[in-house]
């Protein structure tokens, strides 16, 4: 098929046609399915079954250097989790801090108590009549809602294959000592499955901020969470990369094992340098007593090391590769050569970042709900949900069984040729 | 004995060496016993051991409702939990926000959000010029360590068997509108053991105070930590109070089960009213996607309901009864009649509330360490560390086990009595 945009206005009138019928079919079929959220599936979440039984009443829930994790204490994690994440995360274990179940929580805290206290001695943000944040797009919904919440100006900061476009980022962040600070999903990026370059990195680990409290937000998300084993990204270790460019304070790095065992009982960390873990310190010890130790000792005795934690990965992607696969070949089909869509082919993480005509995404979206299928909100990948194109849409594929995702993602090739359609012949109309 | 003060000063010099020789028989025995923290003891944490089998690898990790616990959802908890937690509570489940494993945090992210956000609308504290917040004293060192983090100012209102001085409370809250909360442990509190009275929590309802966005901060640690069977204490519970007293925003509860089933490893809840609720959630959501639920659902497959709660509490008191017992026996053995001592003899809770001399306290427990027994810091019962008569030390008798205790409970009165004895012929040099 030419691309709809070669074709004359009968022509589309007539594809047209073959759309609505399309699906009106799909519509017939009632579905329910939800592709909005990077949520593991069932079978994914079976593969940590094991967890439950990795402490039993009989077990001795000492750690290694003795302490009974059943009881208080411990600030900052037992040393053998700290010593897992920092494997995972390509971390010293000394520059590492055990949260609770949720690095979203880590990121929220950082950003608060830098607002309420600021970060080293610098001035507490909330006494700064301004602060900014540099927000790569399209990027994660969630990040953007704490940096909203807090007030923070937002600046998009376009994405590309390799990254941020650095040039902005050094530019702004150089000149304006407003700007305190950037959201960075480095690998496998949310939504596109972008890995930032080693430049990139490079770049990133040698900013000259304008203020001394710029901290890089490098949410370190999908570290192990390959789709293909022969395929793999790789991120220059950003903590190492600063400490060697005499940055060392630069950077707050996240992580956590929400999508390797359960989402929402996994353990969350935070690897920065020791200046900025001092700084950290002096404030958590009024916020907690210690997180789950009970949890962290669960981890490790269920992984045991590095190795086996990379084992499971392989088990996950062997879950998730055919779904991406397959939403992948039925765009593909689809959409393939109509001019009228991109989207990526990421080998890792869990989202496809889809491009359509400017101005049709949040009428796709709503035309795929109506038939039952939601999609995350159009617009939630930019900050304060304005995607100024109203073009891009985070496709999720990880949680529906896979003929579901299937028939979701034929629907969705549908609504997103049936709403170009009518786009193409409104600018027409509206151009003559 | 006859009381100190009748003693002359040779009287006092003999029993001086009396304690001097009893000290340095302790300290030969090179003791390392800890009685500084509200920490349960081994065999305490062993009754729940129970709950490591709770969940298993062939359980099915759904709630009630069929939510998969183990994946992403349910913001403020699952649905079981809330009603174990509320029965515990004396509270409507739809009252409760269940969070992580420390209520602590709850408090610190309370006061966090109020700084950053202010509450239900009102001018987020950090844009004031000046906070502040009554703190019952002797308290809780982990609450006013919050309020010092954030820089409110603390002012200390005396505690009596009966709660906080009420004329106080009320002069002062109906008059400063910078006083934005107050501090409370209301049943068997620590570090007295005292439970608020029915005329004080009433008084407490019909607060009037002068800020809008006055909140109790009713920390009801050890609602159902009682040591006796038969002799209990009860609290009216704060929030039907406030309601009936059309007050009904004006508290913040928190409760937890650190000291009921693992310190650290729990479930911690929010109680308080649907608009409080409201506004919390508001920021809830940009904090976390949720909390733990597969400990949530741990929590509710272990105990069942709450009489199977109660009657695990039972457990708990059986071995924390002796060893209060052991310490008052101690107390009232060595201590009794010399006047230089009062101690509280609380029915539940985790303390001991001792006052010695005025400039004592300080002394006694650097004795005390110098001969291997580390107690709670003096003057940690205090705001900002300071206790002005240096005479308040809270005893914690949990930890230790009872033989270790009783040795502790010993040498503690021995440090009492030397450093009485010392002080007492200090005054009369100075007097002199």
């Amino acid at each position: 098929m030419k691309p709809y945009i070669e074709m004359t206005n009968e022509e589309l009138h007539e594809e047209f046609k073959v759309m609505d019928r399309e699906y009106k079919k799909f519509q017939a079929m009632d579905l329910n399915l939800n592709m909005s959220r990077g949520k593991p599936c069932r079978e994914q979440l079976d593969l940590s079954m094991g967890m439950m039984d990795a402490l039993s009443s009989d077990a001795d829930l000492s750690c290694e250097d003795g302490t009974d994790c059943r009881n208080y204490g411990v600030l900052d994690g037992i040393h053998e989790v700290k010593v897992l994440m920092g494997d995972m995360m390509e971390n010293n274990p000394d520059n590492i801090i055990i949260y609770g179940n949720s690095s979203l929580n880590i990121m929220y805290d950082t950003v608060s108590r830098a607002m309420t206290h600021g970060i080293m001695g610098n001035t507490p943000w909330c006494k700064l009549d301004k602060v900014k944040f540099l927000c790569p797009v399209p990027g994660y919904d969630r990040h953007f809602g704490i940096t909203e919440y807090f007030g923070i100006e937002m600046i998009p900061v376009p994405m590309t294959p390799t990254g941020p476009d650095m040039d902005l980022v050094e530019s702004l962040v150089s000149s304006d000592s407003a700007i305190k600070g950037i959201w960075c999903v480095p690998k496998y990026s949310n939504p596109q499955g972008y890995t930032y370059s080693d430049e990139t990195v490079r770049r990133f680990a040698r900013l000259k901020p304008a203020a001394t409290d710029f901290r890089i937000f490098w949410d370190n998300a999908y570290t192990i969470h390959h789709l293909y084993d022969d395929r793999q990204d790789h991120l220059i270790e950003i903590l190492a990369e600063c400490k060697r460019a005499g940055n060392p304070d630069l950077v707050y790095k996240f992580a956590s094992t929400s999508k390797i065992t359960f989402p929402g009982s996994g353990i969350s960390a935070l690897a920065t340098s020791l200046n900025n873990l001092e700084d950290i310190r002096r404030q958590l010890v009024h916020q907690t007593i210690g997180h789950d130790k009970v949890n962290q000792l669960r981890h490790v005795r269920f992984f045991g090391d590095i190795s086996k934690m990379v084992e499971h990965m392989r088990k996950h992607a062997d879950i998730l590769r055919p779904k991406f696969e397959a939403v992948e070949e039925i765009f593909e089909k689809n959409l393939g050569g109509l001019g009228i869509a991109d989207w990526t082919k990421p080998a890792g993480g869990y989202f496809i970042s889809f491009d359509g005509l400017p101005g049709t995404a949040k009428r796709i979206v709503d035309k795929a709900r109506k038939a039952g299928v939601i999609l995350t909100g159009a617009g939630a990948t930019w900050p304060y949900g304005r995607d100024p194109q109203d073009s891009n849409i985070r496709i999720a594929p990880s949680y529906p069984p896979i003929d579901d995702l299937k028939l979701a993602a034929e629907l969705f090739t549908i609504c997103v040729r049936y709403i170009s359609i009518k786009k193409i012949l409104e600018n027409r109309a509206e151009e003559a």
